[in-house]
């Protein structure tokens, strides 16, 4: 004992690596830009022994969690993309996709369907044209919410306490444009609520411009957001907003969400 | 000891369970048809004790690879399917998504993008219209290669040991189409490597038709398919042969294959 005190206990180690922990330290090793790893690289990037890892890694590629390639790089294996296949946003994906399609052929550009973890959006599809206006976005890709039209539309009707974490932000900027002060976010997710619709103009790239709407499930709580993403200039925010809504809606009511059986509100107002 | 022999040993115990093979139960637990459990069920379908399943669903849930909804379901975590993204198929599926959608306005029917798994094929991608013709097929689902249009294009181009597995039988039936017999799988396989499609009439469910053709990787290597389906009558094979083909040409190129980059062996004929 440092001190040799009889009152002084040892400084509490830090907890033992738990072998579920090991595992999943092995399966997070694998990120988008590094999808391929020797068992090596395995071993380094989990922070384990190589003996370790040689045994894990067995274990998970004859599970069917990793591949071997025939030059004897490690990947994710089919088997673990299957069983993430049953995650929500996946599951949603399958109802969503008929009206996302249609949302494409309104403008052959991008289309997004996202979710929400946190502040953050993870986008589950995204429909792009070969020469649409480059987005940043990748499926299964991350995002800062208040940046996004996807993120924009789901944290306005998310519940008030998220809400009030993201206006707490710190709010990152990405352009001149981004939105990074509470009260600007917390003004932007009112008109959000107010028209239904969030639009994203040159917040996340200069050059191109978001309008999502909300996706809401059977006890109407927001679950999803789909958007449009066209090149900044050259679209109309207003232009796209209807057929933005309209597939929302198409989606919400495929979920069998009570709000969007009943009939719209601009429905009643412009009828 | 059993017999109290001298000599005799003791018959070796079962391997007993690892944690990574437990932390993959929990995980498999999870299937289509129950993809939310709860707590018990999970502990019940992994066969294990429900305080390890407690300390184990912990660990996972902490991690992202499971999640726990307002009712007290488990379900798969979004964190695994955003590595489960970084399979071989999803990989793929980026580069092949403008042509399945450009396959898609051709028919505005069912477009699929499988790999193979052994012998079986691994729905990637389906594009569907609303009201498109039936198919059993699902993103993440499995089919035995030998009954559809994208197992058979994938089989006719695999490994000839695997294409003799596949022949060696059993070939399951699931209409009086489906081809049943080692002679007439043979047949059919050299018969797709003649036209450089597999036409699949009927042989899935009787009133469907799939027309697939064989994706190819840098090294030339078959590593998917696509196909269209369509219902059986009121379409000819032959008229979405070139169509097929053309996107599957459309993939390999944009994979970097060396045979999508020579001039089409139907355009020498043909021109």
């Amino acid at each position: 004992m440092r001190n040799g005190g009889l009152a002084a206990r040892p400084a509490p180690a830090p907890p033992r690596p738990t072998v579920t922990s090991r595992v999943l330290d092995i399966i997070g090793a694998f990120t988008p830009d590094r999808p391929a790893l020797t068992i090596t690289q395995i071993a380094r990037r989990a922070g384990l022994p190589l003996s370790t890892a040689h045994r894990l890694v067995g274990e998970l590629t004859c599970w069917g969690a990793l591949e071997r390639d025939g030059t004897g790089l490690y990947r994710i294996g089919l088997r673990l993309w299957e069983v993430g296949a049953l995650a929500r946003g996946p599951v949603l994906r399958e109802a969503a996709m008929p009206f996302l399609e249609d949302l494409y052929e309104a403008t052959h550009e991008n289309v997004h369907l996202a979710v929400l973890d946190g502040l953050d959006v993870v986008y589950i599809e995204r429909i792009s044209a070969r020469d649409a206006v480059h987005v940043f976005s990748r499926v299964a890709g991350r995002w800062p919410a208040h940046a996004t039209g996807v993120g924009l539309a789901m944290l306005a009707h998310a519940d008030p306490e998220l809400q009030e974490r993201a206006i707490a932000g710190p709010l990152r900027g990405f352009t001149p444009r981004t939105i990074t002060t509470g009260p600007e976010l917390r003004r932007v997710l009112a008109e959000v609520r107010r028209t239904g619709a969030a639009v994203s103009d040159g917040q996340v790239e200069t050059f191109a411009m978001s309008v999502g709407a909300p996706v809401f499930g059977p006890d109407d709580t927001v679950v999803a957001a789909v958007a449009i993403v066209v090149p900044a200039s050259g679209w109309e925010a207003r232009s796209l907003v209807p057929v933005v809504r309209a597939a929302a809606r198409g989606i919400s009511r495929a979920l069998g969400a009570p709000r969007a059986l009943r009939r719209p509100e601009s429905a009643r107002r412009e009828g």
